[in-house]
């Protein structure tokens, strides 16, 4: 049995921000020397997010106009009474998820025609890591 | 320790249709000889959903309608430039899930009282899967 | 390889309460004498969650207020017409999520700066459990 830790690290442009990971996390998983098993992609940070799925500009648009009709900014948030102003980052995060397990076999990530793996930071401008743990044989 | 993989394919009637498949994952857990574990559902298309929830179809309905409030059909998504008309389909995946892990204890799914597995389809009517894979020993 | 098993059980005097597990997981980690793998932490029963997010109590209300709005109580769910009142609570425990995976590193839970699990009972003042399976080496 083979268990295999890595980091990602991100620094955002924008304090909002989608980025692709599929490559980054192959990368670790060949790393690992895992050819069967699986891998945890999961945000250490409570307000991005990790999600599977479509590489298409039009449509992460439409996730981030969504995700702010069901979860604005700008509110009068309780959680600013502690001088934050990121409450919408949470709840954004928790509706695109914050972690996925992606099946490893034959040694590459065994991804249906259009899945890839996305980062989304709602509260960027800042470090934030990634942990990517590999399980398998 | 155990590696077992295998696919669940669906060809839904329906272009939105639920399927409980918890019969099915079950069944390959048996053949995967893992008795202590997990094993992952996850769907492997952009447009589908895998969830645990109540086998009940008042509830099912509840479930249908209340997407459809949140990530309605019909608008005029970015996505649909490029000729696709799915946004919503997208988007009402990411709020069921489209994955979830179960436990294996004593050889068979260790599941609470009324939690059945479903597979969610949004954009159906084509031939889609969904990949199980079991890890334990 | 190592696999664990352990339950964790609530009976809360609300109907709707937020209850954080973190170190009862770290126990459980601990007792598996796994020093790296993962966790899987998975509510059992339908009209619960359990999630990962800030411990800090304006924030915990904002999501209880934010979970109303988008699945709110007291409407005429079809659900209802089997005798049960709880339509909400298996919509709400979606958003939230119900299981999550946590990475274990050195012994530890391999958690970021502000990362706490919690557990989020939406139809309480009944004894309900969460299975808790740790795999590693």
């Amino acid at each position: 049995m083979l268990v295999h830790t890595d980091y990602l690290w991100f620094n955002t442009k924008k304090r909002q921000e989608f980025v692709r990971i599929t490559d980054d996390v192959q990368r670790i998983v060949e790393a690992s020397g895992v050819t069967d098993g699986m891998v945890l992609i999961s945000a250490s940070h409570i307000t991005a997010g990790v999600y599977v799925n479509d590489w298409e500009s039009g449509l992460i648009n439409d996730f981030q106009e969504w995700l702010e009709k069901l979860a604005p900014s700008g509110l009068d948030y309780a959680h600013h009474q502690t001088g934050e102003d990121n409450a919408d980052a949470h709840l954004k995060r928790t509706l695109m998820g914050h972690q996925v397990m992606l099946p490893i076999t034959g040694g590459a990530l065994d991804l249906g025609p259009w899945e890839q793996v996305f980062y989304a930071e709602f509260d960027g401008k800042r470090r934030k890591r990634v942990v990517v743990k590999v399980m398998g044989e």
